[in-house]
């Protein structure tokens, strides 16, 4: 008997009571069953309260330093029982390199995120986003911007093609955040998805309520939506314009984000002729966009944009590659290259789109419908029985301005080639699809890629630019990277996914803070200039990460700067620039009232002012961050330096953490001559 | 004969033919008929198109330096006439000090996006947003995120409370990013938004097509709006959700920003007792938020919190303030703080609500509805006929739960006193508002204040923390700034304006360029690390901006590193830490093989190396930015210099420029022992 496919939800596997409604899912290669599939009955209302309520209090105290490390724990945890997921995800119709986009792809965001949150997010809750704004002159009253978490619970509504990228992808920025997430997968390939959460809920890893999975369809989810709550969907264009429209959106306030398949191009360029590695390029990436994942990618170039004249070369070029490389069949099967599509209703809705592409003036150079001999999983070749298969089909139009051709999608292994004259064209032609993910360019003529780029940015979301160059370090097309942004304008969804620590504050609201030095300190943990000090007891430098505080602070004797101090720095670096070392050139100079220090000089001895020479907790000066000249210092004038501790993150692995110090040069007229902050690192203990 | 408003559409001034169906709009304090206005017959569509052709034809070539400069032009032809603005404002029923906040407040966020625009972007068309990305190990594969101006028109679509600063503060972060803008003020006070386009135009500074205004109802106006085009709006919440959901947004990827009134709050800290600034603060806070503009403030505080037991003393604070400090009447008069409301509509509209309120719980403890005496322009005192008086209206909530306090919003000189338990419970009452544009915190205690405002930052747009620090240096719980983010979640639109750059960015379209140095370098303008130099010829710090090319580079020769440099650069500057004098002690060191040079000296040995003694273009070195130490440097090891110019930024009003210069240390082996960007000043010519 086929096995029914449960939820996590709550904490716990639920499944529906016998007699429930189920939905078949079958292997894509076989048409066998897979799996039914089945919400009859479950408490979508519950669920979601749960994480609201359950979820964020698991969540919220941790910091984002112990999010990413959990994270970096269920990548490895994956990454031990892949195999179990390649297995499940072969019955997709995924070949084994699309599984490693789907599977590796996904463990690798969430190590790319737990990397990132512990480098780019401090050790805290609250995160800082921008500088710090002064608001009076006399400066008691600042502005900062921070990001707090959202208080709903993340609902992610993914497509079928990438089962667990397309969970992680949008988990790991969601939980980093501190926000709870519920997965609602597509139901065909929804049983990779299932058993990707069952590893995490097995490891123990996993804060409670903090990941749940809907296993079908869930009509009434965003019914139960509010405020604080978001929503990222990926899938057709159509189905976006539908949630976008629900009122949990429209009046409730729920964040939405989409991200659709669109109609991408890729551009040839005029100097990237055959022989050329760019023409290389373009159609080893063109062949790779059209059969990986048998093209069901919402990043897959859907249009070749190419110079006029260039079609036939580019289409023989493109016949010759898949003839070489490409094997259709099983995936199971030895040496097949490219799978069936997921499920026989995607094929038969591909070949539907190609009829109206060919209906809107496509002439068929390569593929097209009708029978295709296929390898199957036992090594024979044959017409598969219930496989969902589709041979890669590449289209030409003569009119580019042919509208089939720039609204009308074949989400499988189709792709549409047409000519343009200028750049201006070839961008305008671009434009025409309404906004992209993904354009991509070859060409190794800076002047055409600046100008064609500069002109396409503004419709999509993401541009590879391909040459000689990068041609082989490129990670292609149609991948989305975890610090790239992932997503693009108008049929696009116009919604933005990863990009780094970006997507982990699309699950936090700015808000702007305004208040006085004491309190900006008390609500972000970070030291603000005017708040309180402690100048008492010991040197900073002599406590560990256990004693030190924001605020605890020394300001050095003042140190006379001599005319000798310069001129002796200049000899010994080298360093004999004239405004140092000439009194009349130096006062010829905009900037300078005659000789002055050097600006290396100064630090220098500012370090030596603040500096304890013991050993210590203090373990080195890592950098040096926004270092500002300001007032220039004359031979006679004298220094003293003011270091207090800003920022202190412990490092959750390591026997030390970072210190971020405020240092302040002032003159003998308390001028400011310098400012800028010393980063240090710093045992937790003596 | 009244006067009809015209409107500036297409670079001209446009009147309705006679005969067209007209609004009157009257004078808020007398009911004189001020202005008629019509759109019978103009053609929306046409001017959108304009802006979309002409406008940004005119926009596009220009660096954001270069529309920040016009943008400081503009504010100062504002202020030259800014007399007649401020006569027109008295007829809307503002104040001196209202039409300070809208007149002078406006002109100021022109100002403060000139600068932000000079000194936080670049001489360019393109924005860059964030670090580099690198995507393969070898260097010939990187990311980067660059902005771009999107094709369409910023519409705008204003309250009739700030019809200068409304226009202006959407315009100004438009403007810097190339989009040209459609003003479509409010009807009552769309006079003062006329003239001072008016103004605008008459300076003939505009580039052509860069702002229209249309004087009177629109209501077509997103019909004809598509992908590429922003909508702006500030109003009512109910609008913002109609506006939402029209096709343009919802199926045409229109960008929609909403910034609408919301049921603001302001808290009592428990610290802050009668006798405390504190409690001084917020009552003057309190009764500003009131009175000024007549309460018609997006930003009013409308729910007044304050603990347990407090709310005699706070209402007894208020009452006694509003007798002391507030006159009610036509801002004409000698002596007024407090206007009437923009029209007798808005004055009935107001009415209603209070009665809705007191329906839904409240006691009327200050003010209500009914008769208010009045001084009129002529200095005699009466009930104004046919002016828009509301008197200053202090309610109070014994129940904290009650559905109309925090949902019933009375736009107008209207706020409600509540009493709270806890600070979790301060906390969930802020939250009740559905989300909002800025809470206020009166509390001296920091643990109080730091608790409070992590929990309802998810709620809020801004938070203003009020204690003896900054009571007086404050800008008030009412005034977004142009640096800070205005808008908040839910209630509050959703949306979000200002927060300098932020805004900016929001006219654009964020996208991830990956390819090799050399293409992106091509796209930016700004050289990556990878991409070819230029290594001949003269040193690049002889070259004035004219001359230099980024990408222009100088290697140094070596330069060994001595344990004498070590110990001798330690006894000049006094930084003896024992990880550069004592062996033993830096062998135990975690992160040192023995004895280091120190980080100082290196940077300072490497401007020996690079520099040029000689005046020359190069004016100053102004600071240094992310420098990191990468690997230890022992006594006799040597370092080499790399300087390439990296970013170049003529300044437009100034005989130079900043030059960025990407530094390499490395060692004799060739691994990097530090990296930094140096700062300079360069003339522009020799």
């Amino acid at each position: 008997m086929t096995r029914t496919l449960p939820s996590y939800v709550q904490d716990a596997w639920w499944e529906p009571a016998e007699g429930a409604r189920t939905t078949e899912v079958r292997d894509a290669s076989t048409g066998e069953p897979v799996a039914l599939v089945s919400t009859d009955g479950l408490d979508v209302a519950a669920a979601l309260e749960h994480a609201r309520q359950v979820g964020h209090h698991s969540l919220a105290p941790l910091t984002f330093h112990q999010r990413a490390i959990l994270l970096k724990r269920m990548a490895l945890a994956l990454t031990e029982r892949k195999g179990e997921l390649y297995e499940l995800s072969a019955r997709t119709g995924a070949t084994k390199a699309d599984s490693w986009v789907d599977i590796d792809g996904g463990i690798g965001v969430l190590f790319a995120y737990s990397s990132r949150g512990r480098r780019e997010m401090p050790q805290s809750t609250v995160y800082l986003d921008g500088p710090v704004e002064p608001l009076s002159k006399d400066g008691s009253f600042l502005g900062r911007h921070i990001a707090t978490t959202l208080p709903g619970v993340a609902v992610q509504i993914n497509a079928f093609n990438f089962p667990v990228w397309g969970s992680l992808e949008k988990l790991a920025p969601a939980f980093l955040a501190g926000m709870p997430t519920l997965i609602k997968p597509a139901t065909p390939t929804g049983y990779v998805a299932e058993h990707m959460v069952r590893i995490l809920a097995e490891t123990g890893l996993l804060p409670a309520g903090s990941v749940q999975i809907v296993s079908g369809s869930a009509r009434d989810l965003l019914d139960h939506l509010r405020l604080g709550d978001t929503v990222g969907f990926t899938g057709s264009a159509s189905t976006a314009d539908g949630l976008r429209g629900h009122a949990a959106v429209q009046d409730r306030g729920v964040r939405f984000t989409a991200e659709t398949d669109s109609i991408n191009a890729s551009v040839l360029g005029p100097d990237a002729v055959p022989g050329t590695p760019e023409f290389d390029a373009y159609v080893r990436g063109l062949v790779a966009e059209m059969t990986s994942k048998a093209g069901q990618k919402c990043t897959a170039i859907r249009r070749a944009i190419v110079p006029s004249g260039m079609s036939d070369a580019v289409a023989e070029a493109v016949r010759e590659r898949i003839a070489a490389k490409v094997v259709v069949g099983d995936p199971r099967a030895e040496g097949v290259t490219m799978g069936p599509l997921a499920s026989v209703e995607q094929r038969d809705e591909v070949l539907r789109q190609v009829g109206r592409l060919t209906d809107g003036g496509a002439e068929v150079l390569v593929g097209g419908g009708g029978a295709i001999d296929v390898l199957l999983a036992d090594g024979s070749r044959g017409d598969a029985d219930g496989g969902a298969f589709v041979a890669p089909t590449l289209l030409r139009f003569a009119d580019p301005e042919a509208e089939a051709l720039h609204s009308i999608e074949a989400f499988g292994p189709v792709s549409s080639l047409v000519e343009y004259g200028s750049a201006e064209q070839a961008a305008e032609l671009v434009g025409r699809g309404g906004g992209s993910l993904v354009t991509s360019v070859a060409s190794h003529d800076g002047a055409f890629v600046a100008d064609l780029t500069r002109r396409i940015a503004p419709h999509n979301g993401r541009i590879l630019l391909l040459d000689r160059d990068d041609a082989r370090s490129s990670t292609g097309h149609g991948s989305p990277l975890p610090m790239l942004v992932h997503g693009g304008p108008g049929r696009a969804g116009g919604g933005e996914e990863l990009g780094g620590i970006r997507s982990v504050l699309h699950h936090m609201q700015r808000t702007a803070i305004q208040g006085s030095p004491a309190m900006l300190t008390a609500v972000t943990g970070v030291w603000h200039p005017g708040a309180p000090v402690s100048a008492a007891g010991e040197h900073p430098f002599r406590k560990s990460l256990a004693e030190l505080r924001i605020g605890d602070q020394v300001v050095s004797a003042p140190r006379e700067v001599t005319l000798d101090d310069i001129e002796h720095f200049a000899r010994f670096t080298g360093d004999e620039f004239y405004a140092h070392m000439d009194e009349e050139a130096a006062a010829a100079n905009p900037f300078f009232p005659g000789r002055v220090a050097h600006g290396y000089l100064l630090v220098s001895f500012a370090a030596g002012l603040f500096v304890e020479p013991a050993p210590g907790p203090v373990l080195a000066n890592t950098g040096l961050e926004h270092l500002k000249f300001m007032t220039p210092v004359s031979p006679g004038d004298s220094i003293r330096v003011t270091l207090t501790a800003k920022q202190i993150t412990p490092r959750e692995t390591e026997e030390y953490g970072e210190v971020r110090w405020d240092a302040v040069l002032e003159n003998q007229h308390d001028e400011v001559v310098a400012k800028y902050d010393v980063l240090t690192y710093v045992a937790k203990t003596r």
